[in-house]
């Protein structure tokens, strides 16, 4: 045991981890750039529309031939075509002259607006009275007030909604630069430790967490590597650890919560020389026996091994990695994924570490209750019936029933 | 146009939607099951873990052997061996016995407790103090503690998470039932629209509602089937459909917010002898010309041709239903997705029909103001600026500056 680490702090941990540098970008095509996090900026190239469109189905007009109309005093222009979609309106509109146009139809040239069809009515095939005064530029997109050319549309490091690729499409960008995901590979570790298919005799567990892992990791934006099973044995380990550096962006060592598993994993990390143990020990409860590292550039976890207690690491700790690796900017909305609760029962706290708390959320006569679950960090049946988790800071000595709590939830 | 159809309000609307039933289910590997919806209830096959496990390094003990033990009257117990880990621990607990346990190793016969290390002092190679009491079952997971076997876990309709997952993996669960994820055509409609990497002429626009509604029809769990454009003209329309009922478990007609657009929509439904309108019209602003038909037993939405209103019926129409394909529950908890904001500025509302209203979130001095983003709906622009939407109910005349409201988050 290497008892000269001090327990790191979380905002101590997320500093650190801003050290590693974000991976570099590819290209892809517009189809595959669902949640995915814009590589640089983007400048919109030109207008969109590049055209003035009408909004409604009706009659394009000049403004200034409709004022004053109104049903009983209507203006009465002169019916010179239909406007075809998709085409270019080539004939200017003169004074006292309409053109037929559909919803998304392009504004011939002098025309600065549209009538609705509901108030025309078509006296003979080239007249018509209007029955209502339009104002400039009244139910026309004009062009370029989608967006005009030259502006900045989208931020490097936004993850792409799907309004934000319709965006794209509209002004013919079709293959964009992303970060590359980030390939996570898990390592579980650990004697009594077996695949999730294989029989099990007493002593053996099923490697549960590389599961939770790699959806974890999905999740998140990254891509996982699941690298199987490694024995508490130094030379498989290092083996398992040489090949995980050669295709992973992060590694994750799953498992290992006894001393001598932990010891394993340090021993194997110290035989290369590129090593550098960065954390040992995070004042969080559950999590407290993470281990940080890095393998020359690559990042390493050594997470602990109860269930509840990786999971909480993932979400504290590697998701914002996993952010900063896909360049993502480090402050994000508080409201992402928080939703706020009142707290069921009074809950203590030890100062000097923070608390993360499992609660389930139930709506009572309009309150949103957030009851803690307060099973041992072993128990993964406590995260199936949890809704979100509440954290308790460093300095507070706990929580009152009836406090008011930011619950951070579980995305289903 | 067929004026004889009312306006439905979403309400009613939703209800419809309930007639399509639930898709049938399929079986995967349980690496392909994050995100998607369990077809069926799962049991417990047996317990977890299926032997009583130490949650910390130590000695196992028979708990009355050390009860009065404290640092000033210690416990002699006799070191009986080491348990291995992942191997049965077979030799019963002799009274006044103890073997050495790592975390995760299995309690040996009669042992009860664990003693952390901390607490205990070799004497010698047979002999060790304990310096506290320990009660029974502390610092154990006992056999059934996680997961008694028969219990029911996981409900059909749930959305696999991963700590879900991970307890699939536990119980050795790794063919999984879940529902198959609906596949979702999508045709473009209208003699103005391009693909996006095709070269503008005036008149035209790029299809950018199909990039979107791909997007998502994947965020909400579907696989989107892009059928491309489409002029509106009967027989290219009808022979997409045909295409479309031919692999799909649901139809988007996109575009065509014109009169004349919607018109050819409905004369190629109506060719369809299985073809039935259901709803023309729905009462909310942005997305009123909203058509939903069935096709046989396959449900067609002609969605409006605007983005914004293209994408708010996606959200409050088309998402239940895919969830209703999907098998997932139709009540759904109010806080998924939602978050409780100050309104900054009156919004008039007109009674009779619900309205959607973008909003930008912002953190002002512990208030987080929803401020309205007052486009047309033909700006997409719009909803890149929007952090997601509230929503005026049926009733409402309009909301005050300073009201609280639920904002509807645009996930990223």
């Amino acid at each position: 045991m290497k008892e000269f680490f001090r327990l790191k702090t979380i905002p101590e941990v997320l500093e650190l981890l801003q050290t590693f540098g974000p991976l570099e970008s590819e290209t892809v095509s517009l189809e595959e750039t669902y949640g995915r996090v814009l590589g640089l900026d983007v400048i919109a190239p030109e207008d969109v529309p590049i055209f003035s469109r009408a909004t409604v189905d009706g009659f394009a007009v000049r403004a200034r031939d409709t004022f004053g109309a109104s049903p009983g005093s209507p203006a009465l222009l002169d019916l010179a075509g239909d406007i075809a979609m998709g085409e270019e309106a080539t004939q200017p509109l003169a004074p006292g002259q309409t053109q037929r146009i559909a919803t998304g139809g392009m504004l011939p040239p002098l025309a600065d607006a549209v009538v609705m069809l509901e108030y025309v009515e078509e006296l003979d095939a080239t007249t018509l009275e209007v029955h209502r005064t339009v104002s400039p530029w009244e139910n026309v997109v004009q062009r370029g007030e989608d967006v005009r050319g030259g502006e900045p549309l989208l931020s490097a490091g936004a993850r792409l909604r799907p309004q934000d690729i319709g965006m794209l499409a509209a002004l013919g960008v079709t293959r964009v630069e992303v970060r590359r995901r980030p390939r996570v590979a898990v390592i579980s570790t650990g004697d009594e430790i077996v695949p999730p298919e294989a029989p099990l005799t007493l002593g053996q567990v099923r490697d549960s967490n590389a599961y939770t892992l790699a959806a974890q990791i999905t999740a998140m934006g990254g891509v996982p590597v699941l690298l199987g099973i490694v024995p508490d044995q130094l030379d498989p380990l290092i083996e398992r650890l040489v090949a995980a550096r050669a295709q992973a962006d992060l590694i994750l060592l799953s498992g290992g919560s006894s001393v001598g598993s932990r010891d394993w994993a340090i021993a194997a990390l110290e035989s290369f020389p590129e090593a550098r143990i960065l954390v040992h020990g995070v004042a969080v409860s559950p999590g407290k026996p993470t281990i940080i590292a890095r393998l020359g550039t690559i990042p390493l976890f050594g997470l602990p091994g109860h269930p509840v207690s990786a999971m909480i690491i993932m979400e504290i700790l590697v998701r914002p990695l996993l952010d900063r690796l896909s360049g993502r900017p480090a402050a994000r909305p508080d409201w992402d994924g928080m939703v706020a609760a009142t707290l069921s029962r009074n809950l203590a706290s030890t100062p000097g570490r923070e608390d993360f708390i499992r609660v389930r959320l139930s709506l009572q006569a309009g309150t949103l209750w957030a009851e803690p679950i307060l099973g041992k960090s072993g128990l993964l049946s406590t995260m199936v019936k949890a809704d979100g988790f509440i954290r308790i800071r460093l300095a507070a000595e706990g929580l009152e029933a009836g406090a008011p709590v930011q619950v951070h939830l579980f995305r289903d």
